[in-house]
């Protein structure tokens, strides 16, 4: 009540600790910008009661429960609009309720947090390690003091989630997602991703693959000349391909509080003009039905592989069988620099593989006694 | 009514070449995508009269008599969507008309012409000439048999006026705009801006000076780092920044019959939705006021200067005099390979400088007796 803030509102605003004083009031319209999942559903579930519209940035509350939440919205004919839960002021919440919403979307690729696109911008363009990356990243105000979320990958989990929704109209459970963060990924990954001609980006990937829906966040290697190989700093992207509009590219400030007021005042004045019939999910006003989920170990991709190896003759035979006998096959293969301590990286790039098959390799691989640490991997974007 | 069509259309659709038979009968809304200013003109007002909305891709049409056209709309309480009409499937009219709503537009740039990007990327990539990569943009059916209007740069004006309106509520009367088209790049001019490390685009401006709006439509150089710079093929994007949500890009196709049918049934399911109460400019309903047009001679950029001169001593002096009068001071300059019948180019790249002082220079220049051709002079994206 008594923080200091950094402007100066009228009388007629009144301040509160406790908010269900919001939803007995005569407001309209209640802006939840709190975070944080039980007090904010509470308020939700108080502003559905009491049949006001809400507006909101929370992510991981609209992962977590959004079906749930947009049912009891839907039961009550109130809004609840988020285009500040994703991708801050890109506006690509109202592109696919509403702008797309003629295509089939086939596919979704995203660079949805800042704070890990920032370290791992920072550790390709000033090749420093992760710990430093992030250090800088907390001192120039791009990461929390805790940044688990972010570098964990669970924060683009949470958007990946809520993109699903809108680009299928299907529930893709989060905690069925498969997600890996970028605190692992080492500068000697990037500098080799980058003499393969790749950037290595914390991506959101989502695909319809014959009506099974593959998913997954992961650190990947995206080619260089591409625009999302191009997005650097703090900076947010959305790519995706429509049956009829192709391929688009959104990119913009995925954070902060000016863009994220951007998306909130797009979302209250839509709601202004939608009050009497909002559009919540898109042009589907039931539950979504769940998705038909298609285990990630199944995809096929291009992979990048880095291997530890102590530098002795045969070695590279061995992996070499392991590999073709799962079908893996070898477009780049790296070996560079002398020995340390008579270790060695051998850093490779498959043709396209399926995954199940190279994690196998790798459990193999990593059995065999001249591997000196375990095997690093990361998928390729198509 | 006899055209072979590469779809069937079932026998409850009706073909005619008359247009007011649209409007009398039980349409709701009116789709007009025949192009052209009379006939698609007279279609509208017959729609608008009968209290029917229109969908229309035509830019020309909203660019010379949108004033008018949206004010008819109004008094009559339907609806006039063009979201087809600038970038094809980017949903670029949605964006400004209610995403990006709260902000205050600084600036907005964008290739906004298929064509003409598809020609300067050929004369990039390729190194072939214009007339070859005009001949190949035909071929591949990215160029009509009169390019006119794309080459010419009409059409990115067209498409300009209408995202002035959108971005700054404000009416830039289409014959007001500066507007320089492509057909005169020259493939040299390509390479000198390469090597100082620019691409040759086909840029649409504008931006608010102190409340003046400066536009125009010319060849520009753009940094090749920036993602404008990476817009290939025949592919549109638009890059602004709102005083909230900072900047924001948006890359996609801007032509075909698919893309222009995304953003056309976007609009025909928004009003669907609107129907009672349409959106058509944004959320300001009455006429546009006339922006206050900044001289674009008056602006202020810095530029990239080709001279053809004949190879004798003190011509540099002569030039950098006759530059320095104006207060235009050089950033880089390139004078290379041996004089061609003693006449050889000496390009520079200028710090910014006001253009009505460069214009004024170059004129002066032009005169002087050591002069083999007129100069070339384009303007550098800040």
């Amino acid at each position: 009540l008594n923080k200091k803030r950094a402007f100066e509102l009228g009388p007629e605003v009144t301040f509160t600790d406790d908010p269900s004083a919001l939803v007995s009031g005569d407001v309209d319209i209640v802006v939840e910008l709190m975070g944080g999942l039980d007090t904010a559903k509470a308020l939700m579930l108080d502003a559905f009661a009491a049949g006001k519209h809400v507006v909101t940035a929370n992510k991981a509350l609209l992962a977590e429960h959004g079906a749930e939440l947009f049912e009891l919205a839907a039961q009550k004919g109130v809004g609840l609009y988020y285009e500040a839960s994703v991708c801050g002021g890109i506006p690509i919440v109202q592109a696919l309720k509403e702008s797309l919403a003629s295509n089939r979307i086939e596919n979704l690729t995203g660079i949805l947090n800042g704070t890990a696109n920032y370290i791992l911008s920072e550790m390709t363009t000033s090749e420093v390690d992760f710990d430093t990356a992030l250090r800088q990243a907390q001192e120039q105000g791009f990461a929390e003091a805790d940044p688990t979320l972010d570098i964990e990958g669970m924060d683009t989990a949470h958007k990946l989630v809520i993109l699903i929704r809108l680009a299928f109209g299907l529930d893709y459970p989060l905690e069925k997602l498969q997600v890996q963060g970028i605190s692992r990924v080492e500068p000697q990954d990037i500098q080799f991703a980058r003499e393969f001609g790749y950037r290595i980006k914390l991506l959101a990937q989502v695909r319809d693959v014959d009506g099974k829906i593959e998913a997954g966040v992961y650190p990947t290697l995206v080619k260089y000349t591409y625009l999302l190989a191009r997005v650097g700093g703090a900076y947010n992207a959305v790519r995706l391909e429509g049956n009829a509009v192709g391929p688009v590219f959104f990119h913009g400030l995925g954070a902060g509080g000016l863009p994220t007021g951007s998306a909130v005042m797009a979302d209250v004045m839509a709601l202004a003009r939608d009050s009497a019939a909002p559009n919540n999910t898109g042009f589907l006003d039931k539950r979504l039905p769940p998705a038909d989920i298609m285990d990630p170990d199944n995809g096929r991709c291009k992979h990048y592989v880095r291997l530890t190896v102590k530098d002795r003759p045969g070695v590279l035979a061995i992996i070499g069988k392991i590999l073709g006998d799962r079908d893996i096959s070898l477009a780049q293969v790296v070996q560079k620099g002398n020995p340390v301590n008579g270790i060695v990286p051998v850093v490779f790039i498959t043709h396209e593989a399926l995954v199940s098959n190279l994690l196998k390799a790798i459990r193999e691989i990593d059995a065999q006694p001249f591997l000196a640490a375990p095997t690093v991997h990361y998928r390729i974007l198509a």
